[in-house]
């Protein structure tokens, strides 16, 4: 018998004490053991659940019940969560957790203290996807060339839709938040800052790179609208929020952003609310690992299988994947100095000379640029859609500031990297 | 330190030994330890290899070397290997084998005697990809409803070079040999039974369901024309080779065919030598594992990771994912139960009433027709291309007997399975 208390009772919480007991019979055949929901923590009892556990309010009727086994941590947040879960491990309990802020911030103080005893997080990234659990276990014999993921459903579900439905970006953002699948504050998921907590854990797997989020390029969906897609179309690309983890020599690529990425990559064919992330292994070449990134059933399908695991065999791997650094550590590369192809679009007034002034402006840059597209748009202006060479991050940000500034450019030009 | 015996060092075998070696620094940083060949062994000594191990031809100065920890079978077949592995676990030796069909036949005997060491096999199916840890780590608190691949990568190549090339079966074939995607006796993997032998271990992982190869349906690709991807293409179809098991109340049905599917499925968009695995959990819904099924490197990766998982933890899981069998467990549905929807190609003699008694014979098994397309061939004969709507396989397979024997009919008709 394994006994667990949950701390933060919500729709993942509610989940997981449902399947425990809904599909008892499979989980305890696999488990070799029955696990059972002893209590659940709640910030009110008054509140009703969908749930059939006993609730407190008092976190220590979990951390300190010498019969509870397993603490999962479903509370979110970073600082509180943090304390919780240190008293957990400090007390001897293993720890399982869905909270991709919580470890985005502590993930490397954490793994010092849980050393000797399991915490684990596999719900963290892509909610149902097994994706800790294949880049740490199943890939183990590979240096990591890169990580590459639709890691975000709200984004890929609006981008989708503006692509199928030719609709604006506020319209689709608000369907998205009426079906419930964007927050009223939409800004952590369209804005980058969630698929950025999980490439962090991801790039700490592959690499054994601490990083936090202020340390990388995050960007979000904001700025797409359908003259973008159109560019997309006819040149034969998607439209994705990409996580992108990169190593080349000892340095590596943290980058979250909108990109533009050939049609024919599996990853690109990857629409919906689905999340996708597709990992190349120096030996075994590109694996991609596919399903519901968000749920509250698939989070805690998740959440149940490190259950299952740490009452299997207790802690069978180091938590972050790594039992020691290695030699010649990689370390972050500056996202000034990242090359990329990029895209950009530039409204100006539709005069003479306009065209031949912009180009010399790349050439001083050492920009070279692959394609031009120009579409008129109202008040005698027009949308210069350009996609470039590879060209360096830092020349790009300069050349944009400078374009900003030009007096016959209307607005300030929108940038979007090419990936493939 | 960790000692390993290999035994055959072919292909797979030399990229074991050479990854070991070449990726030493990131796989023992994960492990925890330094892993190393301490011997191979192999049928002859005169062969040149490209490996820097000691070398011998007595297997029993690998599984009798106290020193080795972990025996790495890649002999390949049946018995023979089936002696070595079981003679490796009584000497207490963890064992980890890329052979699927030494698993499809002996997977429950083994799994009785590594109760308590471990005996791992993520090669053996969709190589590179870690499906089988997927399946009985990341998964496990699912009920699995269906799982549904693309297993060999022989027959996903030829399939995708018929739709984009419209070259014949036999052409494709040929050059499927020359580029050594196929071996000069195909059978094995264009006849299904490779794909077989991996979705048998599969489907213990997924539901405890001991069947060997002959208890289940197997066809293979040999019957695909161009007519049948034109078909396809019109009706928004797929042609894939695909390894099934559903599960439907306490029934489970086992099966590997060419199957048409619809196109917007992700499985149906993996094209070329790759291999692709849908798995829908009753909590989770649909993931997808994508990757290279075949290739030394890609395998060598998964045999990899099996022995670092052993080196971390020793064994971690019950080899087929079961410490015990479930309750009312789940059996194997008879073939002829099975349900499914149906294409039909039928070569006709293209005369008045033909089709007026054909369609006769559908009504008369109780088989209802979706589409029909009449295409003219040589010969003043016509084929029809049917599609029908969900039918018994006995009803179908009686109704082509029927239709083979009638006299307007000029050669055997062809039948495939529409999944979606």
């Amino acid at each position: 018998m394994v006994k667990v208390g949950i701390i933060g009772v919500g729709t993942v919480g509610e989940s997981v004490a449902n399947i425990l007991k809904e599909n008892q019979d499979v989980i305890s055949a696999r488990a070799g053991a029955m696990i059972e929901v002893k209590k659940g923590v709640v910030r009110s009892l008054d509140k009703k659940r969908n749930v059939e556990i006993a609730l407190t309010t008092d976190v220590n009727e979990v951390l300190e019940d010498e019969e509870i086994d397993i603490v999962v941590e479903l509370m979110g947040g970073v600082e509180e969560a943090y304390e919780v879960v240190k008293k957990a491990l400090k007390n001897g309990k293993a720890v399982v957790t869905a909270n991709k802020a919580l470890l985005a911030y502590h993930r490397y103080e954490l793994a010092e203290l849980a050393k000797d005893i399991a915490f684990e997080y596999e719900a963290s990234v892509a909610g149902g996807i097994p994706i800790i659990n294949a880049l740490r276990e199943g890939l183990s014999a590979n240096h990591i060339e890169s990580i590459m993921g639709i890691m975000n459903g709200t984004c890929n579900y609006m981008l989708t839709k503006m692509r199928d439905e030719g609709a604006a970006y506020d319209e689709i953002l608000k369907e998205a938040q009426e079906l419930g699948y964007a927050e009223a504050d939409p800004t952590f998921d369209v804005g980058g800052f969630d698929a950025a907590h999980k490439l962090l854990i991801l790039a700490s797997i592959a690499y054994g790179i601490d990083a936090k989020p202020e340390d990388i390029l995050i960007e979000g969906i904001e700025n797409i609208t359908q003259e973008d897609i159109a560019f997309a179309k006819e040149f034969g690309y998607e439209i994705k929020l990409l996580g992108i983890a990169k190593k080349e020599r000892s340095e590596v690529e943290l980058r979250v952003h909108a990109a533009l990425i050939k049609k024919e990559e599996m990853i690109a064919k990857i629409d919906g609310v689905m999340n996708g992330i597709s990992v190349v292994g120096d030996k075994v070449g590109e694996t991609l690992y596919y399903g519901p990134g968000a749920g509250g059933d698939a989070t805690a399908s998740a959440v149940i299988a490190n259950i299952v695991d740490i009452a299997r065999s207790g802690k069978s791997a180091p938590m972050l994947g790594f039992d020691r650094p290695m030699e010649g550590k990689l370390t972050l590369k500056e996202s000034a100095d990242v090359h990329s192809k990029y895209y950009l679009r530039i409204n100006v007034n539709d005069k003479t000379g306009v065209l031949a002034k912009l180009t010399k402006l790349f050439e001083h840059y050492s920009i070279s640029i692959e394609t031009m597209l120009q579409r008129p748009t109202q008040n005698e202006s027009a949308n210069l859609l350009i996609s470039t060479h590879l060209a360096k991050e830092s020349d790009i940000q300069e050349l944009m500031d400078k374009i900003a500034s030009l007096e016959f450019v209307n607005s300030k030009p929108v940038m979007i990297r090419i990936v493939s």
